[in-house]
């Protein structure tokens, strides 16, 4: 674990890899504020020829959502350079549980993973339209629910829970997906709780974990992503914030990885004795790049 | 671990104890509906000059509030034979903390908690008043927050989390409360999230347990029975439909036990070999005892 601080560091790092794959929260942005010399280290990457993809276990905008994002705080990102755990759950549904065309999804997050679902051609239901108040009566049950996902919601309420809850508790069948587990996510220069926090009740109340969780640290997207575009694992470079998510991913998946401190980990918790998951480099901000384009 | 079915069986157990404790949902009602007999039942213990309390972990209600509940479904009951997990926390942080009259408590939670808070003289905020939508935009410290409160709450909304997440990750010495660790409850013929379940997104963001769950299987409400009405524990029973609650609370409590299948709790898993919590009698529904007073 190396921290790079001189130009030379920085500058080797960057010849080494041919390929950046970027969390985004607490990487580029924390909500909507873009972190200093982000853009700059971003064009520095663009001119040597890098290829750049996001890595976002962000599942509440789709990624024609994200793109938005990207243009309003002006990086560039193609649709091809995006993925997320919402998009990851809506491909593993369709290419891997080969979810029936005459079952739907009952979703509790918010429209980025509707708007995946729907892309992919799978029916689904609640998301934005079960926010708000809502009487929490008798729940009957749909025998068209063969899945329940949740991602991070902050519409969350007693209704979804006891929506989400009676399907999968009437049949422990029906599919169980969480797209990211995340406890925390940086925002407004502290952290809130994240989509693995917002699903805990399900997995207490109904005393099971999910089928599956399709959001970093488990590599189906980087699995997407080296298949779709032929890339080499040892040239390529994990950045990100987490430890658990982006970090575990990136190690498990043999690339480099790189862990700023502009999001959830601090120096202290990357240092301490307890930390069992180690990035090869850490640097202060993604902006430190900038100063080589000086 | 004996089935009570014969008149001969239901009258020695009721002929063998003073005293009786009583959970209340899944036992004597869910929701607004008694189970059958149930009145008839009650009836039958009073006149036998039974003591009779109810140890509720509801905290959605205070004891006043609850003692109307009674009133309308007809069944007897004063103010003195009701105790709650809300009023156990609010005693808990009177008598046992001592909590500082310049401080407050944040709830999340229903009027039962507040309530019972302000009934102890102890200032609180939060509960029903963050219900419905808000913003959840950067959260301000408060000094004052001298603990956090969390209980079953139908209006649990991401705002609440966030608030909540706050105070006790801002400043960890700041107690955190459990009204009740119930991970559901039984309503509208089926179960549904509870206190224990609602409360983990706060435990799983934090990575901390609470500093005290005051419900069973906790021995607080217990102990302040014992101490008030000085009652001899054996023989005084425990009757409920939650093992991991209220029969653990009688066993641990060096009570007889007795588990009804009206609620949470069905025979099989009563009598599968998972199962370490043996209740020392069960029987289909509180209300066979009824058939002794004909």
């Amino acid at each position: 674990m190396e921290k790079l601080t001189t130009s030379e560091q920085l500058n080797s790092f960057i010849d080494s890899h041919d390929t950046f794959l970027f969390d985004c929260d607490g990487v580029l942005w924390e909500g909507s504020n873009v972190f200093p010399n982000v853009r700059e280290a971003m064009q520095l990457l663009r001119s040597k020829g890098k290829k750049i993809f996001f890595v976002t276990n962000n599942s509440t905008k789709s990624r024609a959502a994200y793109l938005e994002k990207f243009k309003k705080v002006d990086i560039e990102a193609n649709l091809e350079e995006v993925f997320s755990s919402a998009n990851a759950t809506a491909a593993y549904l369709k290419y891997v549980v080969k979810f029936p065309a005459d079952k739907k999804v009952y979703v509790v997050g918010m429209a980025g993973i509707t708007q995946e679902l729907e892309a992919e051609g799978i029916r689904c239901f609640g998301g934005l339209d079960d926010a708000g108040a809502h009487d929490v009566d008798e729940i009957p049950d749909d025998p068209e629910v063969g899945a329940v996902v949740v991602g991070l919601d902050i519409h969350i309420n007693y209704y979804k829970y006891c929506k989400a809850f009676t399907y999968l508790h009437n049949d422990p069948k029906r599919l169980f997906l969480l797209t990211n587990a995340d406890s925390t996510f940086p925002t407004h220069g502290t952290i809130f709780p994240g989509a693995g926090s917002i699903a805990t009740p399900l997995m207490t109340a109904l005393e099971r974990q999910p089928d599956a969780i399709l959001g970093k640290p488990r590599l189906n997207m980087l699995e997407s992503i080296l298949a779709e575009h032929h890339l080499d694992p040892k040239k390529t470079c994990m950045i990100g914030d987490r430890l658990d998510t982006d970090i575990d991913f990136g190690n498990r998946g043999g690339l480099t990885t790189l862990c700023v401190l502009t999001g959830v980990t601090k120096e202290n918790k990357l240092k301490s004795e307890d930390n069992t998951i180690k990035p090869t480099y850490y640097v202060d901000s993604f902006g430190d790049f900038a100063s080589l384009s000086n």
